[in-house]
């Protein structure tokens, strides 16, 4: 890799670190209609960063909701296309009063950038469009590789319009390889790459029980709660060990290879550090048979994600409910089949309703988990760039989250996505204080410019020796 | 019983009802800070209904909350004395959109009064007031017992000032008995007696999970859950088939005794009938060696009211939540300690709190069953005006629900209740279109003023017997 582009990187320090400041006070929160606006400037900032680094055929795509940027670069015949996808919207920056300084008023402390998606994830779709430009800059107006960008303004809410365009533009995406910068290191300083994300299917489930709230002094002992029917039916869903008891829901779960299970131990994870700063309970739960690190990327998992049902008021009413919701959520390993789950799930909640007690329940998304080669030549190129530019091995981990748009690619581009993130576990996303370390930031364009370098050059002997 | 007492009730039937409603306009809703000052007319409009009908001493007496009336006539010299209880205040009229005619415009239909508070409880405490009023017309200003009133406009937000000036005013409200019209005859033409209520220990429980909520995702499998939690925390405790399993709540319950289950297996109760009109659910729970009755009467219960924690919202969220809090009571019977039963709770919590949970347990409310010996005089009277009035026998009931102050006039004053109510199962006491039928107002009327003649004689024989 040529010197000149890590030297016009650092020559520009302040102009990116300046430029992303800019894109970092567009509150582009895409949950909030009065915010709408605000999406779609980041949208057009965007879409002018792409032009400025030298990206053509740049546009800014209406949809439903919220606009997509799209930008191509695709004069280096020969070589592979790499798809670059992030998003410019954030989540909204509640609890105001956590934030040390404003969510929208970038703040540079111990190194970091202090703002709403600094790191989560205008700060790392940001990485793409600089490395593009400096390697641009570096080679005369020209790239070593194809590429094309797709970035969205809905991620967190859903990312509804990008999932309708790419099945819809099949074609005009049609790549190699999808490059995703919205996961993080390991630990500082450490290369790494995410190769397998877990599935998720997501429902909603409502128990019925009497036809209205009843007095519960002139009913209780003789009509079915709705609040206590599903109580009982949630409790038989996983054993005091947390194993799920869902008939047929281990049936499909493979378990990770040894060598991904003893490359995991070599990891430095501290169970107790986890356990005190990360989580901050009395004790860590799940299947004891499992390590902390399999239990979170390679076991399904049953979540209930919330409550509702009855008088929750201030004081006391003495109703029995006659309804109750809750949202639970299955997490899925490789191999396992989202309907074959929903499936089980529904036939297990049929079989165990409690007398008097009707529930529905309702699937709001249903998506298998993602595995990929760490042999695919776009993984093994990246992983090499990572290590050379970090000065570590790279290490192979997987996820626990489940990143839809990767599983999009692979299902309607057929491609894998290399998952190369730059954010650190204690970096805050949707939380207060949401940070991104400035070293990073710079370390992932350097990265990002160097795998998009030597891919364009053992991609292409690839695609050669395919010929 | 001078007929003309019950020619007076005839003669003025249109009165009392015109005042009745005049009575049901005012929105006394005590839950409400904007109905602060109707709370406050509504007592202003009984002190003067109590001065009409010839009653002395009458004050409306300022609390911290909302006002009390006080009033007596106490010249029966050597007759016994009746304290007459009743609450002017009454439920918000919530869901508005389901009343067929305005809450708080009183309407006749098919022989009922529509209106909030309609039955629950200015109908049926006016009743006292003009029963009062009749038997002071018809016998020349001058009553045949000795009678104290005291209103409360705080009875549906749980009637604190009321408990405070109990306690505090013991000699200004010594009487040999205590009138209460808020509950309901078992069947409509049926002279009801109830002489049972439930106790209640009502409670509010909370879990903690993790420090914060967390992603789904990148904890599942791992961190403990707040929400799951608490769920597997509650669901231990009852078994399937509704029997409590915290240790110790069942030792000192004592059955009812054979004459009084064999009268309840008389009375006209269709479980089927309860089933589809009343619960509206597709089965009843509970102990299946207890009759519905007796499950609902004088069996304790533990009741999950409301639960809420995590994400309910419209969509996906994907959270491991830190908190969720129940609302949880435990309905009691004769001979239970409430203390000895909130003892039992918090260590049966403490004992089945998950790994990883930490859960507080807070007691909003903690009040004993009460039970009225039927052979005592008064009930022995009522039970004789009410079977002489309706020309029916005669049955004692119990109720499954609470009436606190009828167990602060027993332990404060040393009195028992007679609990002599004329509302019906379908009443629609708390919910929209309340109503209470015209003719068992009237028979109310009759029925009590019946009442305290003949308790009048029979009681001054027993103070004389006594002497």
């Amino acid at each position: 890799m040529p010197s000149t582009i890590q030297e016009f990187i650092k020559h520009n320090e302040t102009r990116f670190l300046d430029e992303l400041f800019t894109f970092l006070r567009i509150p582009s929160i895409s949950t909030l209609p009065e915010h709408k606006t605000d999406v779609a400037r980041a949208a057009e900032f965007v879409a002018d960063s792409l032009k400025n680094a030298g990206v053509e055929n740049v546009e800014v795509i209406k949809t439903e909701k919220h606009p997509l940027v799209y930008g191509d670069w695709l004069h280096a015949a020969g070589k592979p296309t790499v798809l670059c996808y992030g998003h410019f919207d954030v989540q909204p920056p509640d609890p105001l009063e956590l934030w040390e300084s404003p969510p929208f008023e970038p703040s540079v402390r111990n190194g970091n950038i202090y703002a709403r998606g600094a790191c989560d994830d205008k700060g790392q779709m940001y990485m793409h469009v600089k490395a593009v430009e400096a390697l641009m800059r570096a080679n005369g107006g020209k790239l070593p590789v194809n590429v094309k960008f797709l970035f969205e303004g809905e991620e967190e809410v859903g990312g509804e319009s990008i999932s309708t365009y790419v099945s819809k533009h099949k074609q005009k995406l049609k790549a190699d390889v999808a490059l995703v910068s919205d996961t993080e290191l390991f630990a500082d300083g450490i290369p790494t790459l995410c190769i397998g994300l877990r599935g998720l299917v997501y429902t909603e489930i409502e128990a019925t029980g009497p036809a209205r709230d009843l007095h519960s002094g002139m009913y209780g002992g003789s009509a079915p709660n709705a609040v206590f029917g599903l109580i009982e039916l949630l409790s038989k869903a996983k054993d005091a060990d947390g194993r799920i008891q869902i008939p047929g829901i281990y049936d499909d779960v493979v378990p990770p290879a040894q060598a991904e299970v003893e490359s995991w131990k070599k990891l430095p994870f501290d169970e107790s550090e986890f356990l005190k700063h990360e989580v901050g309970s009395t004790a860590l739960t799940g299947e004891p048979d499992q390590s902390v690190l399999a239990r979170i990327w390679a076991r399904p998992t049953f979540e209930v994600h919330g409550i509702a049902g009855g008088f929750t008021g201030t004081g006391a009413k003495t109703v029995i409910p006659a309804k109750a919701t809750a949202k639970v959520s299955m997490r899925l390993v490789p191999k396992q089949d989202p309907r074959r789950v929903v499936d089980a799930f529904k036939k297990w909640v049929e079989e165990n309703t409690p007398k008097g007690i009707r529930t529905e329940v309702r699937v709001l998304s249903a998506g298998p988990a993602i595995s990929v080669n760490p042999n695919h030549p776009a993984i093994d190129t990246a992983a090499r760039a990572f290590a050379e530019r970090l000065g570590k091995p790279t290490v192979f981990i997987r996820s626990g989250g489940s990143i839809p748009i990767v599983g999009e690619f692979a299902a309607e581009l057929g491609i894998p996505t290399v998952l190369m993130g730059f954010g650190l576990p204690d970096d805050g996303l949707h939380s207060p204080n949401e940070k991104y370390r400035i070293s990073n930031f710079f370390a992932g364009i350097g990265t990002i410019a160097r795998f998009l370098q030597e891919y364009g050059q053992n991609g292409a002997r690839m695609l050669e020796s395919k010929q």
